[in-house]
């Protein structure tokens, strides 16, 4: 089954505790299609990237059967720049450098070639883009999922609100989720939320996990413990694609599929932040990704016959 | 089969985003005590108070099955005294007051009606009196399970490394296990613990669950996602009793039961919080524990055969 993502393929400079890239290649459409091209054959991608990006790049993605038709080349501007330094505790950082060159004028353009598409992946964004895919699409999709982010939130919140009215899925973090609904309790957070139009909510916590959210419903997915978090770049991201491909391929959007593709999703995420940039995400196999969701299994596995 | 536990009996005044007490019940051993006696009936309590405690709390003690047989009153002294206030996010706190009372003479003798107990729970105390109790032992307990804090490790590190040597299972939160360790992934961290004395190691994160660590092994059970947290209170020391309650309840240490156990440890904290001091527990039936033990089966539960 086809997946569309839409989102930003870019350059990053990242400072982590453990070292130090001045370029590498990312964005949230990148890690997305990294992790959704292991389950899902038809990934179309649509962002936009200027003459510096590297040719190998797109063909490392096209030999995973992502479409790139979607994806626009300035050839006069540079790709976007994201420069970051994490701090020891590896769950915050501090933005250095945000250079948007080209996606100062990204129009998101859905092709023809992609209406086809049951799911549809819409990568933190201006909210306003966000809607414009959604309004391009000629059949609903079966499914869409929307990340944003707390800056929208500070900008555009009005716009963000109309998106949310038209998604089934919103991934957001813990500090997201309580800015959007002005609630502390996160039961409390994910309740105002979804009536703001999610049916389903994820809210991710980083090492802490994630849980879903889904009427009166909720699943908690723990982090792998791992001892070492090498970069969590893109972590979000790789999470989201491995989310969404794994409904896409199971063509199953129940609460209890979209449980098991948060495990899923987890699991992507966790080889992640094992390398600088998307680099683990190229070498990893079917079976590495099978012997980690395993993991997970014995993770939270127990029996419970017993008071 | 019969537990010891030994700890605090006290009084607290406490403060949160939702209320204020100025005189409640409150100490390690109370906490324990309420937690562990709806699964073993007889509760062997080592603690001291003053001529303030009250007589109904004893009574309602004893009526559980808790043997007071080591609880020294003092007539001429006061109890302990805490005083705490909250911040919003009700995981940090500010110590207001604290009065040692008769704490400060605390010596505690294992009765010898205590001497066949088979579970012991050394709550958090100066590591010199866990090591006195320890040794007062003429029969090694079948477990020792060991409560602490960063307090200990500032001031006698050297004591509560001795005292490591000789239990079976350390309890802390992430930050202590990162003091302690001087690591900051927990998976590190808990690998350096463990080479100092304990074969399993659980590490508490509050409202992010907790890790259960031995040898290669790692369980990670979450924290029920609760609307409100009323008070987190004695919510550590609750999880503890629930926790050995349940393995003295089933005399099984091994690691899969400990799992359990830690489930049943997180259901009785859940109940905890949701009022001020023990009060929650006090209420709790059977039945109460049993649904609150199946919605964390619940909210882990997930299919796997899948990638």
């Amino acid at each position: 089954m086809s997946l569309i993502t839409v989102g930003t393929m870019a350059f990053d400079a990242i400072e982590t505790p453990f070292g130090k890239v001045d370029k590498i290649v990312g964005g949230s459409a990148t890690y997305v299609a990294y992790a959704a091209s292991n389950f899902v054959k038809d990934v179309k991608q649509i962002s936009i990237i200027g003459y510096d990006f590297p040719i190998e790049e797109l063909n490392e993605l096209k030999s995973r059967g992502v479409k790139i038709d979607g994806v626009e080349m300035i050839k006069d501007k540079k790709s976007f720049f994201w420069s970051g330094k994490y701090h020891t505790d590896m769950n915050t950082r501090d933005t250095l450098i945000t250079d948007l060159n080209v996606l100062a004028d990204f129009n998101p353009i859905v092709p023809d070639t992609y209406q086809d598409a049951e799911f549809l992946m819409l990568g933190n964004l201006m909210p306003k883009l966000q809607l414009s895919v959604i309004n391009q699409m000629k059949v609903r999709p079966k499914l869409i999922v929307m990340d944003t982010m707390n800056f929208w939130m500070d900008i555009a919140l009005d716009d963000l609100k109309e998106v949310l009215t038209k998604v089934d899925v919103l991934l957001v973090n813990d500090g997201e989720a309580r800015q959007l609904s002005n609630e502390f309790s996160l039961v409390k957070a994910a309740k105002k939320i979804m009536e703001m139009g999610p049916k389903f909510l994820i809210i991710k916590k980083g090492e802490h996990g994630a849980l879903l959210f889904h009427e009166n419903h909720v699943f908690y997915a723990p982090a792998l413990p791992l001892e070492e978090v090498f970069d969590p770049t893109g972590a979000g991201d790789t999470f989201a694609g491995g989310f969404i491909g794994h409904l896409a391929k199971t063509k199953d959007i129940s609460f209890e599929n979209m449980k098991t593709a948060i495990i899923v999703g987890s699991a992507m995420a966790s080889y992640c932040v094992e390398k600088f940039g998307p680099e683990r995400l190229k070498e990893i196999t079917k079976e590495d990704i099978e012997t980690r969701i395993g993991e997970f299994v014995e993770l939270v596995s127990f029996d419970i016959d017993l008071v």
